[in-house]
């Protein structure tokens, strides 16, 4: 327990994730995390069919229960500040963030529709997560349209928007469920939708307006190229349009019912929305232009403040304020990096090498270049230069001297060779990234972090929190409530680094430069079109299966 | 126990392995097995030291002692006709085969340059087992000269001779031990040695002579070819020369003292030496032109009787009479099949998937394509239409849903394509393969074998016979004996086969044909030159290891 000075105060983090919520009791003169709790969200991920029952749900779909939010705030909350032994009076703001694209319809004052007695049992009525992919027609023609109409917003996401985001998955209710859409008078950011639940009103933040709101200049894409996707597309601006904050301002105030769910005094400041990844740049202290912030889990996602717009390939986006007010911000993402490592050990290696630490330990011991392989990680597709989830993985240079520390290597080096391609393009682009910062579950293994910067060569440093986001949104919650003038004020006072803990040894630069070449033309060559035989592999894996599936349901049938 | 008749008689077949030798009990009059006994040599294959102590050999090498194989007469041959409660006394003939190129000197008698105590210690005067790989400089020296010279019998060895072989490993001694070299007055196959053993008298069989000494139409090399390599060179084929005989044919009888070592009858036939391959062939009732033998294993050799030479890429080669009288001869190989497998099931298969039969029967059950992978079989390089040692294994189109049967069963499908490869590259060349007819330990992989018939859209006999190379030579020792006219009517009356048990199923073969396109993509993308990279790795992972063994030096002597 650190010193209790009776004139602090404190700030509130909530971090919204995929299965769970966490709130962080933050002290706002130092940043010192004081208390924490997490609640599981009851419903969880949605994917087979809607909590009442039902018909099942489609392939690639994946809804949330918005009460599930808000149950955070009443279990999570109260739980962080009964650790924390902090006094509720003391408490001055609360910021959040969410994943996202998660998103949903509402009624005017932001009832979910899903909780409309009438309307509760329609699947477009929840809350689309953003792992929700059965979008993926629709984003594909919202793409082939902008690029044939010269959108003016197009380049501004790589290229390509996603499926996660907000136009493909309302224009896919509004084709797969018309009344819905209809119904929707508003659609809403998850982000957002707690905020309005903290405070009573509707803001919008320019994070996820413009990552997964395609708002570039001022401007949504216009009603005349929405109309063109599909006519009864043309006002869906409207449900999304709303007063919009920059990342740091006071959303509003916490209204007396959010008062009564979570414990803290009326009144106090509710910081605007924010997104996970993005917020977390706060907290590790890395809002300078040229430092890439990769949160690495299960995937990774990168954040980069920049001081001008730029049209890198592939990337996620890039937003005016988007990290934090004053800088560009850009993201890009790894599709597949923890996710990689946890299927090699659950999947690919034999009794006796099946951890994390096994692997790690007997990997580390070898030089590099020794297991002689070169992967492409692209087990879960790619959603960084080539934006094509229909990629897959491979292996290049087994033998049968090939163990599985060597395999396991390979995949951590994969996707460092994943992260330089991305730091490539942003610097040929002209956005320079000068050094990486690290957050996530995966900076514990020194393996790994050694080998990005050896990769990359640039020297790595780590968020000083195993908390980032909540740290990050407590830091928001804090300029909310005026305690710094700016977050970057705020973030300099209250996050944590571990400066360059890793920096490249240039023996081993030189050796990885020779692999990454590798992996680089290994990378062109399957995912520019030269042999597509990894989309045609896949092509033929769903057409065996399907058939094998018909096979199945005419015998039944016959049987029946 | 099959019934006995007093006027039955018999013949031996011994098969000489890598490991051990077998010794097989068989009645003339149908080929049935009566007996049969292992003996395990005692000092297996030598790799690190010779046995009597002294400097550690050099990497690849692979070293045996004479003496071995001729415990495997004393020990195994008694044994076997114990078990067949057989009277040595009805036994009318032994054959032999042998693993080739294994190859050692001798004196003028036959005596072993090891067995001479002057030279035991001496690595060059012992038999270089066919797996002794360390004169690849030497071969790379004789292909390269005889590609210059154009000489004539390059083409029937598909273009480039093996570091296994018999100039390879003769010019290795010239220039590493000359005095072994010159001492040498007889550089003899072993399956040509064990008959000298046999029966008292030097003779050479035109199989081993053919595609391991590169004698092509009644010629070896010219000595001026062989001055040019090296000038001490221009006599190698003086101890190489000697009463060449066809297949079947009686090499003279036994000897009184191996009557002695085998307890049986002195002055019965000895047939010609064979190779354990080649003589696989007529225990497989599989002589006639167009019917390919895969004698599947840790690798695949095999052979294939056409009715003309044909210069066939990347073939072992093609011997007039090589293995039958009457025809051409081809053989070639696949260096990794079933050692692939294993090294799955070691070293890259979960607990709960880590047998071959939990991964076929899992892998059994998915229809063609729906794993989505598609592999390449070079785990152990490539020694069939690429000839290069040095390319490796890959896997593509891995996924977060593939699970180890799905890989299991595409190295199955990867070596099958690795068959049909060959297959076509004989078609190609205007030898025709009508069907495949398979024997070795593989045979009892029902999956395996559907595989390859759907594969190579050929049906697929499998031999009748566990111990094919022991009854491939006792046949031929029958017909040494004069039991039966040629090889072809003894292998009628003593082969066995199990006729088309698996036959291509149409669905499968059009699905195959789609996966095996792929396969040859990405063969002849990484096997031709138009991305090293897997030859790259491993110079990179030479270098690597290298780097890091001076390293260890170094310190010990800084330590010492």
């Amino acid at each position: 327990m650190s010193e209790v000075d009776a004139s602090d105060r404190y700030v509130i983090g909530v971090d919204f994730g995929t299965l769970s919520g966490r709130a962080l009791v933050v002290r706002v003169r130092d940043g010192a995390e004081l208390g924490t709790a997490v609640h599981e969200y009851r419903r969880g991920v949605i994917e087979t069919a809607l909590p009442d029952g039902g018909p099942p749900l489609p392939p690639d779909w994946a809804l949330q229960d918005p009460d599930d939010y808000r149950d955070v705030l009443r279990h999570a909350v109260p739980a962080a500040l009964a650790d924390a032994g902090v006094d509720p009076s003391r408490v001055v703001g609360i910021g959040t963030d969410f994943t996202a694209c998660t998103v949903l319809p509402t009624l005017a004052d932001g009832t979910p529709l899903c909780e409309t007695p009438e309307l509760r049992d329609r699947p477009h009525a929840w809350v689309k997560l953003w792992k929700h992919h059965a979008a993926q027609p629709h984003a594909d023609r919202i793409n082939a349209l902008a690029a044939e109409r010269g959108e003016p917003w197009l380049g501004r996401y790589g290229g390509k928007i996603s499926a996660e985001w907000q136009f493909a998955k309302g224009l896919q209710i509004l084709e797969e469920d018309p009344e819905v859409y209809r119904r929707a008078e508003r659609f809403v950011e998850a982000a957002d939708w707690i905020v309005w639940q903290l405070c009573g009103a509707e803001t919008r933040n320019v994070c996820t307006a413009g990552y997964k709101g395609i708002r570039q200049d001022g401007r949504y894409p216009s009603s005349d190229y929405l109309a063109a996707l599909d006519p009864g597309f043309a006002d869906f601006v409207t449900k999304l349009d709303g007063p919009l904050l920059p990342l740091g301002a006071r959303a509003g105030t916490l209204s007396a019912r959010a008062a009564a769910w979570t414990g803290l005094p009326e009144g106090i400041a509710v910081a605007a929305g924010n997104v996970d990844a993005h917020v977390t740049a706060a907290a590790a202290q890395a809002l300078r232009p040229g430092r890439l912030v990769a949160i690495m889990g299960t995937s990774t996602c990168h954040v980069l403040n920049g001081t001008h717009p730029a049209e890198v390939p592939g990337m996620c986006g890039v937003v005016d304020g988007g990290i934090s007010p004053g800088a560009w911000g850009f993201e890009a993402g790894q599709s597949g990096v923890g996710d990689i490592f946890g299927w090699f050990v659950r999947h690919a290696a034999p009794a006796g090498f099946d951890s994390h630490e096994q692997l790690t330990e007997a990997a580390a011991a070898q030089p590099v270049g020794a297991h002689g392989l070169v992967a492409l990680d692209w087990w879960n597709g790619n959603r960084s230069l080539l934006v094509n989830h229909d990629l897959s993985g491979m292996v290049v240079g087994l033998t049968l001297a090939t163990r599985p520390p060597d395999v396991y290597r390979a995949l951590l080096e994969a996707t460092a060779y994943g992260t330089r391609m991305i730091v490539e393009a942003f610097a040929q682009a002209g956005v320079p990234v000068d050094d990486l910062v690290v957050a996530g579950g995966l900076t514990s293994n020194r393996l790994l972090m050694q080998i990005y910067a050896d990769v990359t060569n640039r020297p790595l440093s780590i968020i000083g929190s195993a908390q980032g986001p909540a740290l990050g949104s407590a830091i928001h919650a804090a300029v909310a409530a005026g305690a710094y003038p700016t977050i970057h004020e705020a973030s300099d006072a209250m996050g944590r680094i571990d400066e360059a803990v890793y920096r490249p040894v240039p023996e081993n630069v030189r050796a990885y430069d020779a692999l990454y070449a590798e992996y680089r033309a290994l990378h062109d060559h399957f995912g520019r079109g030269a042999n597509d035989v990894m989309l045609r592999l896949r092509a033929i894996r769903n057409a065996a299966v399907d058939a094998a599936a018909d096979r199945t349901a005419a015998t039944l049938e016959v049987v029946g």
